[in-house]
């Protein structure tokens, strides 16, 4: 039986485009389900609607997604399966070429877009919509000459019948969205290459950030990414993620539970592979 | 002769109302200056279009605010003045008491309420505009019987005749966001009480983020805030702000100058003092 897959929808978007590789990648059979934002895509893997989800995380130019950190904080037995490192190409698509009186797109590809938006339409009208996809469908759904035009993904144009006006629009060729996928139970049968945890330290301590870094560098233990977002409870609280260089040794686990130690809360969200599409 | 002071616009934004405290407060006679955008408004003063500029630089509940962190990292010139912690209190305005269909308010103030919309107005679309202040304009320009309100400043409220239809509508009492004045050379008649410094670190190196900390921590100098940013170079490659408590002791300096070498590049914003509404 396939398995259910959550994703940010409708069908087009660098997400589902995502899924979609995903799937061929692993030979897994899933079976898409299409949710209105990340937030719903989480709670439904928690839930037990869908078996995992596919949400990003970080786009190199962009930075962090912050409701995908918040929702992964404030879950409870959700565990990361795989990272998906995803390189970006976004195409300016309308119904025909002519003048272009309005931009419809997510605000992310908006702002990875700027310097060509600048160079090319700094008159254009920006419109911030749900996803890409959604925008590329406005369009679609648009007289041909209304002068309305979409940033969005190759698949999208293709789903809906658009003319690419122009590709490869990133300001950055280094334009690439990490993906988690996330489940419930952990898939002990697959490589463990990196980790993902969770903490908040008492940010009321001098050096308290520091004395947790200490615990993974006196191990030897390289963390490739430190995020931080509001604990919500007061300014200058904070909850940390740190990505992780996993290894099979016992320097790992006494370095988790001395940072459990120095933590208000901790959570180890497992251990995953990371694929790259080549 | 009065100093301008650039602010994200329109009249009754929240920006424009600690702009209002500020001046109060500090009894400097400013100018105000409203900008359509926070890129603008700093760009105004790298430009000597205004002589500073008044710009939210995180919120206790919703993090940081990335354009101005990617603004100051790769702006040259600007120095931090002063640090404003400004409280947040939110309402939910209308033309009149009656059914409410959508709700317009700045992508922040929509989080911020997450809990109050869902609890009374789960049925209501909400609508994502450029500013509070521009919300309530939105609303008080629909009909009487729209159902539309937004959700603003109480001054937003009084300049357009709205009605408060709640107050205080924000999910935590802890909702504040912390400003920044930035302006070009330093005024060095301020109390240093902090400083801010932005670096790149070479993120490929195992423990380059410690080994930087560690520069602090072992001179006994208290870091208040670290957040991170994309260099937009590729994935994996950041621009670390430290927020550092500020001793008059050649530790700091000496600290700094450690740190700078460790770092593909270091800028110091400056000394300034911290204003907490009473």
């Amino acid at each position: 039986m396939a398995m259910s897959l959550g994703v940010l929808g409708p069908a087009g978007t660098h997400s589902e485009a995502a899924a979609a590789y995903l799937k061929r990648q692993t030979g897994e059979d899933y079976k898409l389900v299409l949710f209105a934002d990340i937030f719903d895509c989480l709670q439904a893997v928690e839930n037990g609607e869908v078996d995992s989800a596919l949400v990003p995380v970080e786009n190199s130019l962009e930075g962090a997604i912050n409701i995908t950190l918040d929702t992964l904080a404030r879950s409870e037995g959700l565990t990361v399966w795989r990272e998906l490192i995803w390189p970006v190409h976004n195409q300016l698509l309308a119904r025909r070429r002519g003048e272009i009186k309005r931009i419809y797109s997510h605000a992310q590809p908006i702002s990875q877009c700027r310097d060509f938006l600048l160079q090319h339409y700094p008159q254009a009208e920006l419109i911030k919509v749900a996803s890409t996809a959604r925008a590329a469908e406005i369009v679609a759904e648009a007289p041909a000459d209304s002068g309305s035009a979409a940033i969005a993904t190759a698949r999208a144009g293709e789903l809906l019948g658009l003319v690419p006006i122009a590709t490869e629009i990133q300001d950055s060729a280094a334009n690439c969205t990490r993906f988690f996928q996330v489940g419930r139970q952990a898939l002990s049968f697959l490589p463990k290459e990196k980790l993902l945890v969770i903490c908040q330290i008492d940010g009321q301590k001098a050096g308290a950030l520091f004395e947790v870094l200490k615990e993974f560098a006196q191990r030897g233990i390289n963390m490739t990414r430190i995020e931080s977002r509001p604990a919500r409870t007061e300014l200058g609280a904070y909850i940390f993620f740190f990505d992780l260089e996993y290894s099979d040794s016992p320097q790992l686990e006494e370095a988790l539970s001395a940072v459990e130690k120095k933590s208000i809360w901790l959570r180890n969200l497992g251990t995953f592979p990371v694929l790259t599409v080549n």
